[in-house]
């Protein structure tokens, strides 16, 4: 199977949690944008296309099925690509993990929009800075603590005790966290252990180190979702 | 099977679209925290169970399974209830509609509490109006025109082609936009001819009109998702 995938060019964004997983698996796949340029995304938004149209990037293009949501598109690419428990429990699971983690990625994203992606962030600055504050204060901690220590009851080595795209979505938090929060990163790292050596070891992975070095992984960037705004770091 | 639905009591809130699936189907089903006091989802959150802890509530137990988040729940619901057209294909694209619907649910929460869920409305309030604004200007009726199309698109009478878990989502959304943002939704209400005859034809379903008469339907009010403070209405 040749998978299509459909996001945004010029950023990670959510589409790169989708990237990781065919990456890894070492999947046949085609990052159709980046080839095509966005436009190639239009039919599919407009409704063109047979199937539930996507409200928005990432989706993916399965034979002739249209899939999107980072969390569904990973729950269907799940068991092919071996990146999850086969039952049906474990797969729920992962789900579940996959979807606080988008959560939290939607925080992430609001620390620097919290009025909304329709205006800019310097439309934002002020209201970003006190939502930065409460971020870093309140949520950053509460989930990177609540990851670690669901890592450690699984064993602390695997979200879900082996590997799976669950651990692929969490070695991205960790590096757009570390690029977009450098200050307040360290000041949880001695907290987060076992985040930090899964993400470590994950980058370490052939397929995924060789994609990271390719110039198929852009950098992050003040576009995508992890952004670093030095005034948002307290 | 007898589930066990934990939620936070007072108010409908994220827990009402896993309560509307249970109770349009005829689950045998306990509301534990309405029963139990909120207490009793404290061990569940605090990770003195088996299996993964819930981040928040929703979860929903079923024999040994604890799962968490709404579309989680019920994705994992949905063939059981008879909820779902059971392939996997529609499966599918059930989890993609209720995952749309979850992100706009998101920023309908956020438009009133734009600096995130540790300050109270009161603390944010001139960023609230600035939110919803834009809230109301540039995604309220994004999303609802894409739910009205894509539901034209399915033959205008179900999400799915047929009665599923979905159905009862947008009339829940549709039900507590109309209480949050009566001017607003007055404005859309022309456009969405489908959408509200899907919400009236719910309402009316044998099963879903005794909930919504017996006191387990709560009423919407300022403390959940959905809330009504004029100054945000435009």
């Amino acid at each position: 199977m040749r998978y299509q995938l459909f996001y945004w060019t010029g950023i990670q964004g959510r589409g790169e949690f989708v990237r990781l997983a065919l990456e890894d698996a070492g999947a046949d796949y085609v990052d159709v944008a980046r080839v095509h340029g966005d436009g190639a995304m239009q039919p599919f938004l407009d409704g063109a296309k047979p199937g539930v149209t996507p409200f928005a990037p990432p989706f993916l293009k399965a034979g002739r099925q249209v899939i999107a949501h980072v969390a569904n598109i990973l729950h269907y690419l799940g068991p092919a690509l071996a990146l999850v428990p086969p039952s049906e429990a474990r797969r729920l699971q992962a789900l579940q993990w996959q979807l606080t983690i988008a959560d939290f990625v939607t925080e992430i994203h609001d620390s620097h929009h919290p009025l909304g992606g329709s205006l800019y962030y310097e439309e934002q600055r002020k209201e970003a800075a006190r939502r930065a504050e409460a971020f870093r204060r309140d949520r950053l901690g509460r989930f990177l603590g609540y990851f670690e220590r669901e890592l450690a009851a699984a064993g602390g080595h695997h979200a879900l005790g082996r590997h799976s795209y669950v651990d692929l979505s969490l070695f991205q938090l960790m590096r757009g966290l570390e690029y977009a929060y450098p200050k307040a990163m360290r000041r949880q790292a001695r907290k987060l252990p076992h985040l930090r050596a899964l993400a470590d070891r994950v980058e370490q992975r052939p397929n995924i180190a060789a994609y990271l070095a390719s110039p198929r992984r852009l950098a992050f960037n003040t576009q995508g979702i992890f952004r670093h705004y030095p005034e948002l770091d307290g």
